[in-house]
């Protein structure tokens, strides 16, 4: 395969796996309910989220960095909010 | 930093992302209240793992392989308790 083509497959797997948070941030703002959101998954995630950062920011790479910081944001509000809210 | 300080922090985080969708699937099948949980996250977020893990199999690099594999099933499975439950 050409490696324009992998190469576009991870940058649409990545912005994928990013975006995705962004709609259950807007659900959960919007209608307050997550009793169904695992605290103990957002804890987790976070968590290894914040050290992915880490990790692309001791690689000194920006696509790891950029991804990761995007994810943190969206995944930490949707913790905050199961915190206010549970 | 040692290498081998930066790898573990990347081995850490890899886990615990993929980990930390293990207790939403447990939480999900017990109580089978998925409410709160976005199926437009679940959709593009299992989509966009998928491709990780067919990028993965393009770079035939067994990290990228093995995290997205078990966490496209992880995904899956909360996925389709969504669609199951709603």
């Amino acid at each position: 395969m050409l490696p324009d083509l992998r190469d576009l497959i991870g940058y649409v797997a990545g912005i994928l796996t990013t975006v995705a948070f962004l709609p259950q941030v807007l659900q959960s703002w919007r209608t307050r309910n997550l009793s169904g959101v695992s605290l103990t998954m957002y804890s987790l995630f976070t968590t290894g989220v914040a050290l992915w950062l880490g990790y692309g920011v001791l690689l000194d790479s920006w696509p790891i960095i950029i991804a990761n910081a995007v994810t943190l944001a969206l995944a930490s509000m949707v913790l905050a909010l199961k915190l206010i809210h549970k």
